[in-house]
């Protein structure tokens, strides 16, 4: 496994001809919801690139981007183990060097749901896998769907600007109880990690709701709503979208996808579901 | 020399392995400016390609998309004879179908000179030359230096991007009377034509103040200024900026380049030339 600290260095790492190159962009602390998309990678492609880097550009001012959690060490020995060929590692010095200018934005569905509590979020995650993206050269992208609307943006997004490449969603890796696997599941504090599976609960229950043949959106999520209510959870939004452009639906179909956000004490944890499973 | 009038075509071009692939971009109705870079482009690459799309998203609904000059059946004779491989020749509705919705956007220089009179013009400059570099996947592009402040939007976009691609920049070329070369030049209307050369006339002259010794930027502008004084001409801008950030410049350096854009009686006309020759 080869260990690239910088742009140049990446780019000129010269493919075999004809091979396929996978690449799992992170912010590293690897979980197993990161490991799940090297394993994809691992399966489908004949080399593979995970990058690590904490992306200033997708925090705001106000977010956890010092207190993000890192552990470089431990993020290479689980990724060796993986048969991962090469890690690309920047620094943010280099990705936003001084003069930095140029951004791009998947309009629309990067001001709703999270990108009402986060408005310039998306910009700055369109931003980085883009130069990615264009540094790393990959055929495919692998992404979990837990973050499904930075999926559904970054695939606007690759088709949009013609870059040739595929994005491709990966089933959410969750805990015991449910919980969506999330580096920042670390700061949930004593009763708030149990009551943080209430996402999960609402989700499913939302799907047992339509099995049941309840198909008005507005009356499923008015259950969610009912169980979340809790003293510790702080609903940011519960919202059922068209999986396929994020708008949101009257009526469930075979399309239909409960979108979960929530502050569980100090952490904002996302989680979402097809409810049509 | 092929044609290829879809992305597809185009992304399915199969260039042999290590070859150079020079690309200009246009928008067509080719005068010698364009073919001066296509010449630039074939002295250099192994093989070349030159796209051919009046970009809609470039255009404000108050400016000339409709009636920009096209004559496709003459361009393709003109390249013919230029030895080029490929002319890349897409329709709007392919460059931008239904749902798209990814614009990347320069911040700072594109909203000053040209684009405090066309705040949208250069996202829409910077989407459509990220969409080429991405569909043509060349190693150069060649610009003209005519439109200096895109040459330095799109330099900045490439570099800021890591597209790794070299963007040259090509001297600008000119009329016997010293008009630089445009499209737009064909709607100058009786004495417009001649009253045009102002431009060139003002940006001489300031070269010519500078060799004498002056070095205000605030005095070679006002004396630029006397001499576009015309009732067929409006200024719209008159800067000495610093060629290599756009910024504006006090005293005239080795990077000084002044920029003129005004209106002569309907087309808006763009020049600059550096003050050191």
């Amino acid at each position: 496994m080869q260990i690239l600290c910088s742009i140049p260095e990446m780019q000129a790492v010269n493919y075999p001809a004809g091979s396929k190159v996978g690449f799992v962009p992170t912010m590293g602390y690897l979980h197993e919801g990161h490991l799940s998309l090297v394993d994809a990678a691992v399966k489908s492609s004949d080399l593979v690139v995970v990058s690590i880097f904490v992306n200033p550009a997708q925090f705001a001012p106000s977010e956890d981007l010092d207190s993000y959690p890192r552990d470089f060490d431990r993020d290479l020995a689980l990724l060796e183990k993986r048969k991962v060929d090469y890690v690309f590692f920047p620094t943010a010095d280099e990705m936003y060097p001084p003069g930095y200018k140029t951004w791009v934005e998947v309009e629309g569905i990067s001001h709703i749901l999270c990108g009402n509590t986060r408005p310039e979020h998306f910009k700055g995650v369109s931003t980085v896998v883009l130069k990615l993206l264009n540094i790393v050269r990959p055929q495919s992208m692998y992404m979990g769907e837990k973050d499904f609307q930075q999926l559904t943006v970054l695939q606007r997004m690759t088709q949009d600007l013609n870059l040739g490449v595929d994005i491709i969603g990966c089933p959410i890796i969750r805990e015991e109880d449910g919980l969506a696997k999330s580096s920042r599941n670390l700061y949930l504090k004593g009763k708030e990690r149990e009551q943080a599976t209430c996402l999960y609960k609402a989700l499913t229950n939302s799907q047992k709701l339509v099995a049941a043949g309840e198909l008005a959106a507005e009356k499923i999520i008015a259950a969610a709503e009912q169980l979340i209510l809790d003293s510790l959870v702080k609903v940011d939004y519960i919202k059922i979208v068209d999986g396929r452009d994020l708008s949101e639906v009257q009526d469930i179909d075979e399309h239909s996808r409960m979108l979960i956000a929530a502050w569980v004490g100090k952490p904002r944890l996302i989680d979402n579901m097809s409810l049509k499973a």
